[in-house]
This record gives structure tokens, sequence and C-alpha cells, in this order.
């Protein structure tokens, strides 16, 4: 087996790392920007490069177009002229509706893996970004060749991801509400907080608590990748836009009536409901959130993540909610499993530190 | 000079130690729950504790009244009440303009402590939870006694706060987009994911991206605080509310007609604004992100925080954005000045791990 990549970043420099390392396979490697191609040699992506795409294509049997998500159209039907018949193409786009119609072949299957949404470049590759992560494939149905998608999705494997066939439209929907919507208000926040902000109150007001900066923390995102994802799935988001509208319509009309029940209700759903999503995306059940009152010194998350990390518990996640100026705060520790949740509880109130456990 | 502590939870119980052991106060404590006043009193939060509101009110030159929101406007009446002519009464409630209506004497003056929202109950109260912290005092212009605001105003400085004036209406306009929105989205959000992974494709779809747990972090936080605050402060909220859908109008034009130029413009600012917003949170200057890229086993936040935290690196912030099943990710420091965020990325790089600084 030979393999191509095309768009050497962060996933394409991974795909070819893990593909070399892994799988022993030969990868021949293309990128329009000269340079990013010999930085990816340099590192060891790829085993050589090729000076054009339909070259890179040539005699492989397998092509991945890395390519940004704009330019994933062109990208993919130029790999698919240049393929084999017995070549399957795929692509790694945050997006798989548009994607599906313009590689409407039967050597061609979408593809998104869930990893490196949180960086860019080749310099941050590694052959082991895909290890454990979800990689969703969107085949279209009755029209994808059998020997072709097993082979994509035995490659995938042996990279150490987990492939998913899903269809393209059920990706592009969920994807709209747990990414893309949660951008776009992340956004629609900021503006709303500077515009007050900066007038004449500006510097006597505190810009950011913690729950501003926790739903703020992707406003802003690279622009040239989140125009594109934007675009390319405005469909789906408009929807998720037109629910959201319709909950805050619910919302409007508690607070305009001092619907006390209603809102408490509706609060007690969110703190359920986001239990639950929680605990779908842990294998090892649902993640339990403990709270600890920390001086906010250098050195005390190290204290917590250390005393933790030597007892073998993993932090799923964790944040810091410090007090303005980050003298004091609360650090949050989302754990999973019951007995490492209450194991690492034990863990930190042995430090000293005063610990709830919140969900 | 003497206080009462009207409330004994987390902030009340807070104010009782910081005014015992750093102002040298005494401290008569009351909780309509005898089990907290007990608790507090052990724990050290007050000299005594008062069987009823007047009777710990009675000959005290400072009352905090900290209730929750909903339960604040009788009990600042009745602290009124019970103050004598020469006493200063406030209160700790997250919105000021409803209790300002409530407690329009020349003896009250409204306040909010940016401090402990995050956890509750008195086991988590300290003397130093105020210590640095901005606590925002809403005088009513033209009514407030000067001499029981100067009183105020020191007694705050010597528990470590940093007491800051605002009108009432500001704080709130202010809060409802910086806080209160917030947390209404996060709810809204985890509605919408549930609702669409909760069918049948439930368990073979991604619930939660970095960015939605981000997003929903607080999403059903504390029903009974929230309820209160959501119902306080409506109108600002709703205002809030409103200006987000105008937002939220001009994304589905722009998506509509495709429009790249003005969705890479409205994510360019996004950018700007919370780069701005953050540098105004921090004292020390901007905060600056590096991004690290690091397998996600126990011990690796520990090892980044230890190596910042022996050279007086402070993070100011931190999050971890690991994949789907938490077998690695990317960690995202925030910093706090140029110099220290330069020598932060040179100490984690000297620990092996990738890292860039992302603003």
């Amino acid at each position: 087996m030979r393999i191509a990549v095309l768009g050497l970043g962060l996933i394409g420099g991974s795909i070819g790392m893990a593909a070399r390392r892994r799988a022993g396979v030969p990868v021949r490697g293309y990128d329009p920007d000269p340079a990013a191609g010999a930085r990816a040699l340099e590192l060891g992506a790829v085993d050589e490069l090729a000076d054009a795409l339909p070259a890179a294509v040539a005699g492989t049997d397998v092509v991945f177009v890395a390519a940004p998500v704009g330019a994933l159209p062109g990208a993919v039907a130029s790999a698919l002229a240049a393929a084999g018949p017995d070549c399957v193409v795929t692509d790694v786009g945050s997006t798989k509706r548009a994607i599906a119609q313009a590689g409407a072949d039967e050597r061609f299957i979408g593809g998104h893996p869930l990893a490196g949404a949180e960086s860019a470049g080749v310099e941050h590759a590694r052959p082991d970004l895909f290890e454990g992560a979800t990689w969703y494939l969107t085949p279209a149905e009755g029209n994808t060749a059998g020997v072709l998608y097993e082979r994509l999705h035995r490659l995938l494997g042996t990279l150490g991801a987990r492939p998913v066939a899903i269809d393209a439209e059920t990706h592009d929907r969920v994807m709209a509400s747990v990414s893309h919507l949660p951008h776009v208000l992340a956004n629609l926040l900021v503006a709303q907080a500077a515009g007050r902000l900066g007038g004449e109150e500006s510097g006597r007001l505190p810009a950011v608590g913690p729950s501003f900066r926790d739903a703020t923390r992707v406003a802003g995102s690279n622009t040239a990748i989140w125009t594109d994802i934007y675009r390319s799935n405005a469909g789906a988001l408009l929807d998720a836009i037109g629910e959201l509208e319709t909950g805050l319509q619910h919302v409007r009309e508690w607070l305009g009536a001092d619907d006390a029940e209603a809102i408490a209700g509706w609060n007690d759903r969110a703190r359920e409901q986001r239990e639950a999503l929680l605990g779908q995306a842990l294998a090892g059940g649902p993640v339990h959130e403990l709270r600890v009152s920390v001086p906010n010194r250098p050195g005390v998350v190290a204290d917590i993540a250390l005393a933790l990390g030597r007892a073998g518990v993993n932090i799923a996640d964790l944040a810091l909610a410090p007090s303005r100026d980050y003298t004091q705060g609360v650090v949050s520790l989302w754990i999973g499993g019951e007995e490492e949740s209450a194991h690492a509880a034990r863990l930190v109130a042995a430090l000293g530190f005063p610990v709830v456990q919140a969900s």
C-alpha cells in the first residue's frame, strides 16, 4: 500500500507520521506551499514530496486530502481525476455535506477526525494525534465501493483512530449545535461585552468573570478556517441558530412573566442534560466535577495535579476560576468514574484544600 | 466597631472570618438555619450567634446582609428597621437595581463582591476570599450618608477587597452581558445538544468537543441562586438577549448571502475584542495564550504547572482540550505579561512539549 497526503499541516502531517511509523506505509506528500512541504519532509511526516497534486496521487491506494475546508471541493475533484480506479480518496474537513456533493464518486469517502482543532501547523504534528480519537466517515449510501471503504477503515484503525460511519447530514447537524453555534455565540458575547465596556465605564468594570471567559474562549478562532466552516455548514448552522432563538424566546417569556417555576425547571433540566452529555462522552462512565478552593499562587495547580497524577488519577478536564486579579480562586476538576472521583477528592482534601463534589 | 453578618454561607462566613482576623472586629452572626449558624461559629466565622435578625443587628455599626438574592429585599428592610441611625447596612447580591429600591434609605449601600460564586456553603469560607477582589458598592446618588460610605469603604479595604463605586444600573447592565447571558446560553446549548443527541444517534456522536464543554460549563448552575439572579435582573437580561438576537440576525444574513468578507471581518473583530477584554481584566497587562500539545496522561498538567510554579510564573487561566476519550490533547495556558509569557513558553518547550503563543 502507498498513500498520498495532500496538504501538510497539523492533520496532514500527523497522518503522514502515523502512517509511516505505525502502519509502515510509504507516504508521498504535496503542499501548494513549498516551505510547508519542506518542513514536513524535515520532520519525517512524508517519505517524499511531489511537485504537483497529480504527481503525488499517481500510483497510490489511499489519498488523504487535508486542505482547508474552502479548498477541499477543488482538491478532492483534482485528486479523483488523478487517482486510479482502485484508489480511495478521503478528506478531513469539519463539515461533510458540501464535500459529499463535490466528491460524488464511488471512490470518495468523506472523513472528519476529531482531533487537532486547537492548534495548526505541521510543527504540532505527531504520530499519536489520532490515538483513540473518533474519525467520522461519511460513505455515500449505495454508492461507495465496499473494498475501498474496508481499506480506509482498516488504515484509520492502524493510525490509532476509531472510524465511525455516519451520514453526512446528521454529522453536520450535530456539529452545528455542539461546535459551530458555540463559536458564533462566543463571537457575539465578546462583541456585546466590548460594546458595553468600551465606553465611559472602560477600565472600572470586570471585563471577564469565569463564566464569560469560558463562554468566549473560542471567540475569534482562526478566521481562515472558521469562515470556511461557517459557510460550508450554513444550512445546518441556520437551523441551530433558529432553534436557539426559539429557546431565547421562551426565556424572554418566563422573565417577562416572572415565572420562577419555569426558570427553575429549565435550569434543573440543563444541569441534568449537561451531566448526561458529559457522561456520554467518556467511555469510563459519568464525569464528576470536584470544586476546590485554593489560593491562586504559583504551584497550587501543580500540587493538585501532581497528587492526582502520582495516584494514577487522570484529570479529564480542568478549569481555574480565579478572582479578577487572580489572587485566589476555585479549581474545577472533572474526573471520570465514581470511585476515581471519590479518590481524587480524598487526595485533594489531604493537601489541605476544601473540596466538594459539584456533580 | 462591631459588625453583624446576616446569612452565614460562603460569603457571609468569609466576611466574618476576614473581619475577625484581619480587622480585629467582633462579629455577631445570624442565619435562619440554626445548623448553618452553629457550623459558622465552629469554624470561627463569628464570635457569637444571635437567635433572631433584630438581636443580631442591635448595637452594631455595619451590617452585611448575605442572604440569597430572592430573600434580600425582606432581609435588608428588616435590618434597616433594627439598625440604629448611625449604622450602615449593605448586601452582597449579584444584582443591584432591585435592592436599591428596597433599601431606599440613607443608611443603605448596595454591595457585590466579585468572589466566591463558584462554590457555596460556610465550609468554603476563608478569611482571604476577598483579597484583591473588586467589591462593587452602589451608593444612591445624593442619598447616601458620606460618613457611612467612608466607614464601609475602609472596612472592605481592611478585608482585602478593592471597593469600587458604580451606579446600580450600569452594574446590572454589564453583569447581564458578561455573566447572566452566558449562563442562559449555556442552558440553551445543552438543551439543543441533548435534543439532537438524545434520539436515534445517541451514543455514536461526540457529545462534547472542547468548545462545547467550555461554552456549557456553567449550564444548570445552582438553581436556587440563579433563578433569583435571572428574576432580579430580568430587565437588563432581556436587553442583553435582545442585543444578542440582533447579532444572530446579522450572522443569519451573512450566512444566507454567503458573505465571506463580512464573516471574516466579524470573526477578526471578535478576536481583537476578546484580547482587549482579557487585557483589561488583568492589572499586569494583557494575557497571552500559550497552546501546548501534550499526551493527556496523568502527570502532564502537573509537570507543566510545576515547571512554571518553580520559576514563579503564575498561570492566570488554564484549560485542557482533550480528545473525546482524553488520551491526548492541548493545554491552553493564559499568562499575564509579555515577558512572563515568553518565559513560560521557554519553560514548557524545555519539557519537550510543542508550544505556540496563540495570542
